[in-house]
């Protein structure tokens, strides 16, 4: 079993690659190689027994057809330019949410041409796909109409991913993730940043400017929800998927003012009180095209599962890094 | 007025050609040039009066830099690997229907980066954005979910425009065209091609083998409507469109026993016994994904409208053509 990662020097890449390991296997076989791709990579990943970290860019052509060889069973496509970035960045994101997207599908077609089984592909896409005139509640039958360009580029690649399926080029998944909550590290150019920052942020002493109101809403997944979703996305069986290849995942809604709550729970007033509320129009200018509460019958059916609440979202990543409160 | 139509060399856009010279404005400008783009063009093309015919490829960078520059007010973006043919041959169809989208969009950006107003441009796309399980009826809330590369090309086209359109390097409109009866010419490569042939083959003598059975239904709008609904959605104002920059267009539901039927009301019992069923399981399995029946309440709304019934279709046919009955 050879894993290709992309983007897996990233947040919720480098997390998959040390639950896969962690696991030793996928699908039943045993993991013999992982390739990271990404721009740069975390300290520790030279630790990763079997890893090799490639740093290079998914908008190379050279470095896809590096990185994606005869033989590569599983691939984990989760390099992206985030949200606000695409946004602030035209160019940029079309070159790798999409470009990036064409250059991996073409070159996993042609090592399938060659005679290799076709690889198994699992695409993360986005909420993003959402925007316009939206229902009070969405679910499976709700039109993707992006208001975004990163999530123009995710609809790109999930209907991409679907047509290469269905010619049989590969077998490929797309999960329509909910914000991710809480991302370890820094704030970063992702509008959706203020998320994690305001549960993160205070709970390592440090005060958290949130750009949108507290009765902001968020649907929202942790990380490790997220890592169990991937995997297991892999892992389900071509005919559990049917002619549709993606879905949205299940996940739990909370305004601002529902987690600063949860963390004055589970951390006490002193730690919620260094959220502070600052407003960004650009920042409220994209999350308010974002949707908030969904039903997702299909994925619940096929077994994907979202977080208990939000107390246990913010205990898991008090947990994960090993926070003293 | 300046325009350009891509696919101008085709059966619609040509005929869009014509009638557009022949109204001598649109959007109440005088068209002052007319740019067609295509691989190859009718008898005739030399005689439209301010038409330039340009003989390229729309997935040529240098050919598309040289039709479109500033200046160009309208595009109609009709250039197209058809279904049967970008399903047999997946590269081509990338190439011109993705890849030639793609550089499309790309030099209007640029255009306009450079300080001309920017353009406003209609694209062709086509029920085939439509498949896997669909309602009975389909409406304007029914999510695209493509069964073939045709419509998986269609449907990233329409993501792009409206992600353009967004940003404002454009002012874009996609178009979901129902199957277009009765097409003249010869037939193609078109998976719909028999929906033309059954009607217009036995109108000139000729026998025509029918690849679907005649209980196959099919969604139909023909060319004059087609034609109409192109310049129509042009002249809209943006505020009409709103966010959401697609739409499926109003039609007519036909089986092919009731278009057979109708070809005998209109031209009598000798030309329609010239129909005759062969059954092409390629054709079908294609034909089979494509939606029948739709509630259009946006595009009536906006003013687009069908055609009235299917002797209607046929009569229009005989008419352009000349046809004696």
């Amino acid at each position: 079993m050879k894993i290709l990662i992309t983007g897996g020097g990233g947040f919720l890449g480098f997390r998959l690659a040390r639950a896969l390991l962690a696991r030793g296997t996928l699908g039943g076989r045993e993991i013999s190689s992982m390739t990271l791709l990404d721009g740069a990579f975390p300290p520790g990943v030279e630790n990763l027994k079997t890893a090799t970290a490639v740093t290079g860019d998914v908008s190379d052509a050279a470095t896809v057809a590096t990185v994606c060889t005869p033989g590569t069973d599983a691939v984990f496509h989760l390099a992206a330019v985030v949200s606000g970035a695409a946004e602030a960045d035209f160019e940029l994101g079309m070159r790798v949410n999409l470009k990036g997207m064409e250059l991996l599908l073409a070159q996993l077609r042609r090592v399938a041409a060659g005679g290799a089984r076709p690889a198994r592909l699992v695409f993360t896409s986005s909420i993003a796909a959402f925007g316009g005139d939206l229902p009070a509640v969405l679910d499976d039958a709700t039109i993707a109409n992006p208001q975004t360009s990163y999530g123009a580029q995710k609809v790109i690649g999930e209907v991409l991913v679907s047509d290469y399926t269905r010619k049989g080029f590969l077998d490929g998944r797309s999960l329509r993730l909910p914000t991710v909550v809480v991302r370890a590290g820094k704030p970063n150019a992702a509008a959706s940043s203020f998320a994690s920052a305001i549960i993160r942020e205070p709970l390592h002493g440090v005060v958290s400017e949130c750009p949108v109101g507290p009765e902001t809403g968020i649907w929202l997944l942790s990380p490790g929800r997220v890592v169990d979703a991937l995997i297991h996305a892999w892992e389900l069986p071509p005919q559990a998927w049917g002619a549709q290849r993606w879905l949205n995942l299940p996940g739990i809604t909370a305004t601002v003012a529902r987690m600063v709550e949860a963390l004055r729970r589970v951390a006490g007033d002193a730690v919620a009180r260094r959220v502070v509320y600052k407003a960004d129009a650009r920042i409220q200018a994209i999350v308010k095209t974002w949707p908030v509460n969904f039903r997702t019958p299909r994925a619940l059916a096929m077994g994907f599962r979202p977080d208990a609440d939000v107390e246990s979202v913010i205990r898991a990543y008090v947990a994960d890094e090993n926070i003293k409160i």
